[in-house]
């Protein structure tokens, strides 16, 4: 059967944009003599649609749009993933998350996704009810197999515990599937590819039958779908790969012999840059933004992300702020200088420091006195918030947020100061990596300063300040961070590993103690397992660890 | 039998603590020869404990907390919510949100919640499987038909459309329970106590069985717990109250003849009021702030916020900054002097004006001779943000933010500026709501006065600028909003109602439009069935509506 694979991206909830998408691509597929062209997982109404789908109107708009399509179907099958609705009883939501084939003008078939995810990102449970039954379906001389997206990660013979008693895969096969076809929308993390490689090659060889795994690509606000649409012969063998980080268009036909790949995710730097770049882009295009801005202190973080917007956005779209004050070190706007040069982006210096003593002259009555502490520090970085808020209102720039994940953990950022932004371009990369990935970026050339990758990272928000004044190391932070966020271990866990119990203390419970201030950050673009934002769900108040 | 109600006030975490509250209560009971003593669900761990539970050293504390009570218990039983483990297969969390009763020095019985809710604020299913098995349990002379909040939220006679298959308490009185109880964490909203009256009495009068609800009290960040623990003869008779928020103790002896009580809700604007004070206290307590500031601008919305803070923290530990601009209108500080005067409060009067001037002196080379637009109505509301959160910085402060529901939707609110905070105390209340609440706190003598309430509310940003000049009037947007937000229609429904397609349109653009806004918001003290926050999820860049 020659399937194409139709990897395309969506914008959420605009319903008659991705008909038309669906519907050029289709066109595509019959230029190409194919059998059968497959969308992704909720391709009519991207995903995730989140609380849209609680809404009559919107569900009537997709019901229209999903007899729409068949109208338009031959007899290349038009496989695609929508909203279904069946109320055929008076419980649960009666909604569906599910693959509808169409053919002849008319809807076939329709199966509803049976594994419903609700960890991390997903919250599916409160949308889409499981499906009844799972059923294959008879075209053209194949049985398929149709499940969507969460469907295909419950495998036995994979996984050691499992979320669900169901397997869907297994119905599938024992209903005499002769070919597989996943719809699915996965969001990226580094290894998500690999983990997603391992698991279809042993469902594939074990079952001896092939697999389309149809991915969308694209980011929805903080998440990332990467694309790198997968097919798989019956011997477990990759021997497709959509492309990465963009729309792709491919025939697998399960009647060739093809060779197998065997290179599936590139180094961690690659792929982390490009997912980055690509969350930027779609944020931007998806919103409408043309340009962005970031405020460039001469430290490392806003220098990524000023790379970064210069690949989303193009380098006669970018505009960088230097916001200088008498802390600022000397190096700190050479180095930026420096840094837009080799980018070749506009650029203005403002400085701080007029703004900041007007504003301690005006609060000097109310401070009663008291020693300069935080406080004077948060005042400089909410001024350099106001300016960039203001150039951001006045020209319709997008603010880049430039924090990473290491600061946003412990706190070291300051609210409605440095954290403003659209978008945590880095929130989701420790700071250990933002060195890694600035590296990468210098591996033919230098574009990012090595004075910026080389010198200690400073707040410069007092005199001779550096981060390690108040943060331990940034290698022992990280090596912390991530076991306390990434692998979900606790104190004891910690501490028995890497020892240094005052220090792990400390750090976690500078970690709590923060969930205010990320409950007031931009969304993060997501490149881990556990980013923050929508996945991570820490309780503000509480009192866990005193 | 004698049950003895302990509505308790527990922090999300601090398992040490709410064990010796427990204790305490349980201490009361058996002194007042009670046979059992019931407390609210997850009272070990405080509810919602989020992604606490994903913590194995979490669970194991819990597990420990929970033998400490079993250990403490005699022969009085102690019934009490917490969450247990049972790994006996491979599949799902393990986890269980559990009743668990307690006498004779063990863990005698444990009953995990069957119907696991995840809508709206409640995400149970990330955490919890449901329970295996239904049972009841002989303690006393009774057989005790033990549930879980959502347990009892499925009756069949009730509701029309049920979120579950299975009815728990269909179960239980299968099994010959003589005696209902459910142990709940209910959020409060207006009209929730109401609801639950209506509910539990056609239970208990169908089922003809006396029920006690023990629900706790006290707010988790943006979620207010009401308390009225309400217990119910055999009859369908609401029998005793449980205080309203605050902590309660007393004695249901399902024995006695007790008559009913009919006043179960009071009017919207005392409930309210009471909401809001306990949320803002409770917040205030749990984070260890004495002291609150408010930014107070003369309209109605900062002067019910400061109220607010006064009932909360006392009028000694609340101070307001006045911060006027060339703007402001001579009223603004007028009537803030005087509701300072009536409240009896502290205050500074801190101009913006030469901060102002002085920032876009600094900008004027940036911007281009440009004529001035919202840029510099944002910069006046963001100067004010670094002024109050300057205060808090410096003083430990609690800034509560004073923006209104009707503001929040439509984003009539500067990001970084008025809407600056660690909690938005009136975010979930309309504001024409707000005239409500600002008349009754008026009801006896003037404390808000009438100046503020009658002005034409505007937020001063330019020469006389009012709402109205970019907003409907509150009455029609309010109504609106209500029927979109909280009724979950949509623009075809809306305006089959009220007609003003256009005006419609622009109300539901500006809503979706500002979800990127309210993403960066702080918790909003949840007193509607639709708060913005944790309990609506709407994706940020969306294209539903063009």
């Amino acid at each position: 059967m020659k399937i194409a694979v139709c990897q395309i991206n969506t914008v959420i909830g605009d319903l008659e944009g991705n008909k038309n998408k669906i519907l050029d691509y289709y066109k595509k597929a019959i230029n190409a003599n194919a059998d059968i062209a497959v969308f992704p997982e909720l391709s009519v109404c991207g995903y995730p649609p989140l609380d849209l789908v609680e809404k009559n109107e919107f569900r009537e708009a997709v019901t229209k749009i999903n007899e729409e399509l068949a109208s338009e179907s031959g007899d290349v099958g038009l496989l695609f993933g929508t909203i279904t609705e069946d109320y055929e009883d008076n419980i649960g939501t009666g909604v569906y998350n599910s693959a509808m084939l169409c053919y002849n003008g008319k809807i076939q078939f329709v199966q509803p996704k049976t594994l419903i995810p609700n960890y991390d990102v997903f919250d599916e449970v409160r949308y889409f009810e499981s499906a009844k039954e799972v059923h294959t379906h008879k075209f053209k001389n194949e049985m398929l197999g149709i499940s969507v997206c969460e469907d295909i990660w419950n495998d036995a013979d994979y996984w050691k515990d499992r979320l669900y008693e169901v397997d869907p895969i297994e119905i599938l096969i024992k209903k005499e599937a002769s070919l597989l076809i996943n719809i699915s929308a996965s969001p990226y993390s580094y290894g998500r590819r690999t983990t997603r490689y391992n698991m279809l090659s042993v469902l594939t060889k074990n079952e001896k039958l092939p697999l389309a795994y149809v991915s969308c690509v694209g980011a929805q606000t903080d998440l990332i779908f990467d694309g790198g649409s997968m097919c798989f012969n019956e011997k477990g063998e990759l021997v497709m790969l959509g492309k990465t980080y963009k729309e792709d268009f491919f025939i697998f036909d399960t009647g060739k012999s093809l060779s197998p790949l065997n290179k599936y995710e590139k180094r961690f730097e690659e792929e982390v840059l490009s997912a980055l770049i690509l969350g930027l882009k779609d944020y931007a295009n998806k919103t409408k933004f043309t340009k962005a801005i970031v405020g460039l202190s001469g430290g490392i973080d806003s220098a990524l992300v000023t790379y970064i917007a210069v690949q989303a956005f193009g380098k006669e779209n970018v505009h960088v702020l230097l916001m200088p004050s008498e802390y600022s070190s000397k190096g700190s706007i050479e180095h930026s200088k420096k840094l837009i040069n080799n980018l070749g982006i506009s650029w203005h210096n403002v400085t701080i420091q007029p703004v900041f003593e007007k504003i301690l002259e005006q609060l000097n009555p109310l401070f009663e006195n008291l020693p300069p502490d935080v406080t004077e520090e948060n005042i400089q970085a909410r001024i350099r918030g106001i300016y960039l808020m203001s150039m951001s209102n006045k020209f319709n720039y997008l603010l880049c947020a430039t924090g990473n994940k290491s600061e946003m953990a412990v706190g070291y950022a300051t609210l409605y100061g440095d954290m403003c932004g659209a978008l945590a371009v880095i929130g989701d990369v420790y700071k250990t990596q933002v060195y890694k990935l600035a590296n990468y970026i210098n591996r033919n050339n230098e574009i990012i300063p090595e004075e910026i990758i080389k010198k200690p990272p400073s707040a410069e928000l007092r005199p001779g300040q550096t981060d390690q004044d108040s943060l331990p190391p940034y290698e022992l932070l990280d090596k912390i961070l991530w076991m306390y966020l990434e692998d979900s271990k606790e104190f004891n866990e910690i501490t028995e590993e890497i020892g240094k119990p005052e220090v792990v203390l400390k750090v976690l419970k500078m970690v709590d103690r923060n969930e205010f201030k990320r409950k007031q950050a931009a969304p993060v673009l997501r490149v881990t397992n556990k980013a923050f934002g929508y996945g991570r769900r820490f309780p503000i108040v509480q009192g866990w660890r005193k």
